[in-house]
């Protein structure tokens, strides 16, 4: 099945307490992107860059079966950065630059051949965004997925809470859950969620993993114990890609299929935050991915 | 299988933000007995209190089968005591008052019945006393288990260490593993650990659920997500209760087996949490336990 995906293609600087990166490659969208692609090479992406990104970049995700129709160019600008620094536990960090540049103009305008895909994955941007893609879809989506983050909480929920009501999926994390509800249990949160609209609730929790909450039916699954990680930027992304790829894959949106999904999801997410940027995203093989799959098996297994 | 439970019983003045409890029944031992009694009725328990510790919880755990031939009664004494504050995210408490009162004088001399037992579970007292016990143990155990905290690392770490190195299961939270041994990454941490002498390792992390290795091996179990946690007092000592109760009853200490006694001791935690003190644990009965090891099942298997 096709899988659209939308969000950001940028620039990142890096700082963890293990090395810097300077202007590397990131953003939703590429994560989403390469993520997705180790399950399906039916990937419609929409994002846009500034003649500044590299055009090995693109041909890099086009080699891995990237639909690139959708991605606007804009050559006379800059591609949108993002620079932050992680503390000590990986569990925190802090924005130190985010230069929205070419993403301040971006209405994107799906191809034709976009509008049918049977997944959709849209990453984190505004709401408005968001909305715009949702009302260009056909309506023949079998799965339609949704992240966001606190700053859409803060400035834009009105626009946002359209945009929930409107996905079969909210990805959020723990925090933002707590914001988005006023609650602090994560059991009465994913109640009010799915209050708002979405069937499914994917709350994740980082280093402490992820819930999968379906109207009654819940599962968790840990993030895997690692001796280190490198660099934790773009895990949810990674996450996200590898869980809508492994369901358009197999074309099944059972709860149990959603299970395994979100596994696939936290093993491609485990394997990020092993090197910077896409860096270990690049080199991986489907070998790699069962074993790793088999381990979350052995972790949860009793 | 016999189980000798050693650590405190108390009373405990607690406040969270769903309410007060003042001079309720606390303690480490407490809370093991209670839990470890819904698997075994041959519990062995060492303590002391004061003259003003009730009456009825001593036969109340005695009607649950716990031998209280061990039990040090201070007539002229008060029993330890303890007041706690916790935080809206019931993650993080302030300790308000400490009073060791009889604790202080605390020097456990195992009955001749009890230095056979088979399993032991320290839970959290002095070093000292931890390896007094340890000494007076006939040596044909099959597994001992202790349990510390923070408060001893800081203090009394090479009295420690020395017990550390005597137990074949570590249980301690998170936070606790990394300052033990300098390493952020709880895998480095328990590497770290193991060869300071426990074979196993429980790392407990609270409602973020705990995991358990055995020298390559890695299991976790969630915590299972609640609509209210009510009171987090004795969820870790509840979670050991269970935990050893049910591998004393099994007599099986294969990793395999381990895994299901941790499921089972974190879905005694989850009972803990629902109410104030003891008083969930006093109206359990074997079809909810049960239950609550199904619904993790239900979470946890994919």
């Amino acid at each position: 099945m096709s899988l659209l995906t939308i969000g950001t293609l940028a620039f990142d600087s890096i700082e963890t307490p293990h090395g810097k990166a300077d202007m590397v490659i990131g953003g939703s969208c590429t994560y989403i992107s390469h993520s997705a692609s180790y399950f399906t090479n039916n990937i419609n992406l929409s994002a846009i860059v500034g003649g500044d990104f590299p055009q090995e970049e693109i041909k890099a995700l086009e080699d891995k079966g990237v639909n690139m129709e959708g991605l606007q160019i804009k050559s006379d600008g800059k591609t949108f950065f993002w620079a932050g620094k992680y503390h000590e536990d990986m569990n925190q960090r802090d924005t130190l630059v985010t230069d929205l540049n070419v993403l301040d103009d971006f209405d994107p305008q799906l191809p034709e051949s976009y509008k049918s895909s049977e997944y959709v994955m849209l990453g984190n941007l505004t709401p408005d965004i968001q909305n715009s893609v949702l009302d260009q879809l056909d309506g023949s989506q079998k799965l339609v997925a949704m992240d966001t983050m606190n700053f859409w909480i803060d400035i834009a929920l009105d626009s946002l809470k359209k945009a929930i009501a409107r996905v079969d999926i909210l990805t959020i994390n723990d925090e933002e859950a707590r914001m988005l509800t006023g609650e602090y249990s994560l059991v009465n949160a994913a109640a009010k969620i799915h209050k708002m609209g979405p069937k499914f609730l994917v709350i994740k929790k980082g280093e402490h993993g992820c819930l999968l909450f379906n109207e009654g039916n819940m599962f968790f699954a840990p993030a895997m114990p690692l001796a280190q990680v490198f660099d934790p930027t773009g895990a949810g992304d990674t996450f996200a890609g590898g869980f809508m790829g492994y369901l358009a894959k197999t074309d099944d949106i059972s709860f149990d299929n959603m299970k395994k999904a979100i596994v696939y999801g936290s093993a491609m997410a485990s394997f990020c935050v092993e090197e910077f940027s896409i860096d270990r995203l690049k080199t991986l093989d489907q070998d790699q991915i069962d074993k790793r799959f088999e381990a979350f098996r052995m972790l949860m297994a009793f």
